[in-house]
């Protein structure tokens, strides 16, 4: 649709929105008349929702991850084993690894992962922070949660590199068939690394029966 | 994902994005993640767009369509036929016919369409102005654009019977075959419709060479 709308107030709102990843023009109308028909508290709720977020939000000094406080709810929660981090891209994968509740310790989010198409190299990655972390000698553990791409991969050689020098456990997530999957069906890549990584039943079944 | 947010002001966020319609929790989250990586102008500029179309906008005083000025565009323009008035549902619509270049009339924007269900009634669109612009005797012929559905047939019913006091044409669009469909795949109605609606070749011949 190359149109022309009737109103420049409402082709700016429809601009701003179609900026927005996964939103064309046709949704982008579709979201402004929305708000055009809410109250105005409402549309100004929604405006300062955005704005103050912008403004106020704190990233948590220890673990970098988004937060209201200096440090956040996560890394402050004296209950968590605190000798181990699990590395993760961004807050996302910290919200997924939390609803899994099978992760006790604390995390450190990069803020991405090395991807040189896009020019994100590793000094614009939380990474020197994380060597900062392992090198006071209170952490046993770091485990590596990335993505398994090119990107992630490549991330993860490059922390464990940095991290040799140091006498922490480096782990990496297990890669394998997913819970339900059927085997016929599974990619020869993944099966063939679940085949590599293979547990000893007797711990496997004791994981999922505890 | 009932995920608990790491921050209140970041869930405040993704809660006003998950409003939108269909808009869910996992997206919003991601809309508002992208934001917070922008500058703090842009999302200003953002905010600012959707406050001010909302408290900035006008609708026309003639057609009721969303305009930037008392009298929108295409009811200013002189070039225009101001005695051919077609009727839409919505703004969105408007743009949509004006993409056909087909018409040089003007337009009469409803706001909706008769709807028990979602408890519009015809008070609750501009019937009763549309019925005005009638009565002062300059409009030959009112075009009924409504959806193909049973609210559209019956907002396109209940306004025929208004309209019939006066000394106007009233039309409706024609339902047929979609251009560019294989008979074969047409579902009975809508080619049952346009049997019943066929016009002589020569004129429908007329019409596309010209």
């Amino acid at each position: 649709m190359n149109s022309s709308y009737p109103s420049v107030l409402l082709e700016n709102a429809v601009n701003e929105f179609a900026k927005l990843p996964g939103i064309g023009r046709k949704t982008a109308l579709r979201l402004v008349l929305h708000l055009l028909r809410q109250d105005d508290s409402q549309i100004e709720d929604f405006a300062r929702a955005i704005v103050t977020l912008k403004q106020e939000i704190k990233y948590c000094s220890c673990c970098h991850n988004i937060s209201d406080s200096e440090v956040c709810s996560i890394c402050s929660d004296k209950s968590r084993d605190a000798s181990t981090i699990c590395v993760v891209e961004n807050i996302r994968e910290v919200m997924a690894i939390e609803n899994t509740i099978q992760f006790k310790g604390i995390y450190h989010v990069l803020g991405g992962i090395i991807s040189p198409i896009d020019g994100i190299g590793p000094s614009d990655l939380q990474i020197a922070s994380l060597e900062e972390r392992v090198k006071s000698g209170e952490i046993k553990e770091v485990i590596l949660a990335l993505s398994a791409t090119m990107e992630g991969d490549t991330t993860n050689f490059y922390i464990f590199r940095k991290l040799q020098p140091y006498d922490v456990k480096v782990s990496i997530i297990a890669r394998g068939v997913s819970v339900g999957d059927e085997i016929e069906y599974a990619d020869e890549v993944t099966l063939g690394r679940s085949i590599l990584n293979r547990t000893p039943f007797d711990e496997s079944y004791k994981m999922i029966t505890r």
